[in-house]
């Protein structure tokens, strides 16, 4: 049904990588392999802990369910010979982690088209605004909300600011602000209904949860997230492009990262080989996949929890492991990304950066090559609009999506020259995204479960990150922290 | 660590069951087999649907993870040849179900002990009140409370009479009462904070879990399903004794029932057969176990939600019904069970009732047999105390059960002859229990994929009861419904 691009597909696309079916390990070519430490998926946490692992002079293997690598970062294949992101693609600033590993690799950024006017569509209105006023890029809305919103978002960060980002369940009020949901803490404070407009789209955009579906607490960490040690996090951090984390993306689509990464670590990734079982014998484990079996001193999970919960441990995890991997669900997201000869918003003045009230993507972006040699119009599909079209063909989310497109940027959008679609929920090994959330009473409870491991058992994967946690960035900071980790006990 | 009886021992224990691991099937004793029905779990959902497909000449297999039958049913030997309920044990009025099973196997009820004083301990003294006043079991607190408590009650049962149980998303008011969790609203509401603390009581009691993890529309849900059709629900019938879900119990321990409802299956039961696939194949289904693969033309899967995600599917499941299990995560129980040689609490006036204010056991039942001839005191460990217990020594639980026991009883409580304890959260086939609950969010979201078959696999467990749902009745309709569900498409 989706187009997503198959590793060989992307690498030949791509050119400058050299990672291949044929040069990768395949399950059938390796039975059984014996190694210092067996990794979990091939996302970028996986690929980074390999990384630094081998630089330790450590053997590993990384084993990957998908017929690709990058999990949740992947280059979706054009018509036209081109590729776009079906995944994690933004970067910004403090996300130190990906942009060194970006740069080891060689691969370059640009930054994300951003001249023009954004568009509020609101209440069956077009409305044009700058991103570039002294509120940045909040949306002309009245000035009663604006005022609202600006009281309300100052509010947050300062709150997040008492967030421990190691410890969140330590932050002195974390009982108070974990026993209720957003909306609940929204509907006491943004009370202009325009103000909590703005907070509802924001909340979409950034976690694709409504703010019924989150703890107030998990919110506030993920705002302080946003930083590094030397930059508080702040919510325009998170919403932000310029200066924020939509700021930059990858030269050649965000997958070519893991896929060069991986490149580096040859036969050591093994594709197609989905994990089944981890049992620890003897002091060591035995990692069973389809098709190969490991044996290996530590393990690395680098998986998003829930799917985490899906191997077969033995012996069993403690209870508040298993618990909590019950207790972080993916959130529901879906990409559409409309191809069309030419960014044609850009002369009439748009940056392609839409702010809606309906319909079922709320929010785009342009999502061109660098040389805008071809136009992309890129829309998220989120939470409860994700959730309605789950069971849609593609013909009937396209054309949903066309129709929105054309109400924002007009006629022309109605007939793209090709069409993509990611639909993450429908997605074997991801089930959702971007990430896992977190209801009210779960991080108080169960957060420490996260990080802390399991015997010769330790996790990784952007949901354990402490900075940018639902990031690329988190991803790879999650892949570095468990390869000291790792490196201290072995 | 814990003394789970298996089923052997308990058949053993009970005399009349005749299932025995000899009697049941094994899987190694039957690596395949052709059925029109394979059931995954041998609960009292799945053996009630087994019972009824059989009836209607129906082939069928059950599959059983646990080397026993009866899944959050179970009795526990004691040291003194007795035995006792490590889970579900209690059934009232309106559990018209398991009543009916129970009186088809000849399985009987008696009255739980509810002679002599409740106890309430709070602020450190101890409280002893009446069961029979006007009131019913409320405890002595003060009147602003007592009186702000009425109110609450009557608002909570009158709102959940608003709730189609079939469908509580369709509830008018369903987004409102989904977006925010019982402890808001009970914030809101529950204003003294005498009358706070009763609710916070009855909410751990009654789900294992803390009012910050509910949505509040799944509590109103729980409460309307506390009945049947022609009685709706009620807070009170959920935490009473006399006239509640408290009311009676069943002579030989709970497990009797699905025990000997296994063994009028004979060996289309199949223990120690943990189900790790269901493969679609040309129209039927293989479903393939440890030990054994079953290939059938319909599936019921009679597991709770969080377990039936652990199941490969193939094909995938739709995004709407793996993200459900995603989202119904299993509350935090353990039971704890002192013997001692006579229940000597009833002498000094005691019905063996306690509600506490503190400790790790908030709330006691007398557990002894029916002729008193040891006595049991059995106390439930719930939702932020059973979390803080998982990874302790059996021998610190004790200890601190038995303090608990100590402080409301005296100290003949200190000295049990034996002790037992069942931690389902460390219980590899539940981690943990008694029943999934639900986040806001979920239910207005997700709730019509607990019931709804995919192709031809069908749902079951009490998870999926219009009435009675957490419950040994609810698990019985559960069963009930799930076989007329298959028998119209078979």
């Amino acid at each position: 049904m989706s187009r997503r691009s198959l590793l060989g597909g992307t690498a030949a696309a791509v050119g400058a990588a050299t990672l291949t079916a044929t040069a990768a390990g395949t399950a059938s070519a390796a039975a059984s392999r014996d190694v210092d430490v067996a990794i979990v998926g091939a996302g970028l946490a996986g690929l980074t802990a390999a990384r630094d692992l081998v630089a330790a002079g450590k053997s590993v293997v990384v084993l990957e369910a998908r017929d690709r690598v990058g999990g949740r970062v992947v280059g979706l294949s054009l018509a036209n010979g081109g590729i776009t992101e079906g995944g994690g693609e933004f970067i910004g600033p403090t996300q130190d982690r990906i942009k060194a590993l970006a740069d080891s690799l060689g691969v370059q950024t640009f930054t994300t088209y951003n001249t023009g006017n954004n568009l509020l569509y609101k209440d069956g209105k077009k409305t044009p605004y700058a991103t570039d006023g002294i509120l940045g890029s909040v949306p002309p809305i009245d000035a009663a909300g604006l005022a609202n919103a600006a009281i309300v978002q100052a509010k947050l960060d300062d709150l997040a600011k008492q967030i421990p980002v190691d410890a969140p369940w330590t932050a002195a009020k974390a009982d108070e602000w974990d026993r209720q949901t957003f909306e609940t803490w929204l509907r006491a404070n943004a009370v202009i209904p325009s103000a909590k407009f703005l907070f509802d789209v924001a909340c979409t955009s950034i976690f694709s949860a409504e703010p019924r579906e989150l703890s107030f607490l998990f919110v506030l960490f993920y705002i302080a997230a946003a930083g590094n040690a030397a930059n508080p996090g702040t919510l325009e951090r998170l919403t932000e492009t310029a200066n924020g984390a939509q700021e930059l993306r990858f030269v050649g689509g965000s997958q070519l990262v893991p896929i060069k990464l991986a490149a580096t670590l040859g036969d050591r990734v093994v594709l197609s080989a989905p994990v089944r079982t981890i049992a620890r014998s003897g002091g060591r484990y035995v990692v069973t996949a389809d098709g190969i079996t490991v044996n290996a001193r530590k393990v690395v999970v680098a998986l998003a929890p829930p799917l985490a919960a899906r191997i077969t441990y033995d012996p069993l995890l403690p209870a508040a492991r298993d618990q909590l991997t019950q207790r972080l669900p993916m959130a529901s997201v879906g990409k559409a990304i409309a191809i069309y000869d030419t960014p044609f918003w850009r002369a009439d003045g748009f940056n392609g950066q839409v702010v809606s009230d309906s319909g079922v993507i709320s929010s785009t972006f342009d999502n061109s090559p660098p040389d805008a040699s071809y136009g992309a119009l890129m829309g998220f599909i989120e939470a409860d609009e994700a959730r309605k079209l789950d069971a849609a063909s593609e013909a009937e989310v396209r054309a949903a999506v066309l129709k929105d497109y054309t109400t924002y940027f007009g006629e022309k959008a109605a007939s793209p020259s090709s069409f993509v679609l990611q639909r993450w929920n429908n997605e074997a090994y991801t089930r959702g995204g971007p990430v896992s959330i977190a209801a009210p009473g779960v991080l108080t409870q169960y957060g420490p479960a996260v990080r802390e491991p399991v015997g010769g058992i330790h996790w990784a994967g952007t949901e354990t990150s402490t900075y940018w946690m639902g990031f690329m960035d988190g991803a790879v900071r999650s892949g570095e922290r468990v390869a000291r980790e790792v490196l201290a006990v072995l």
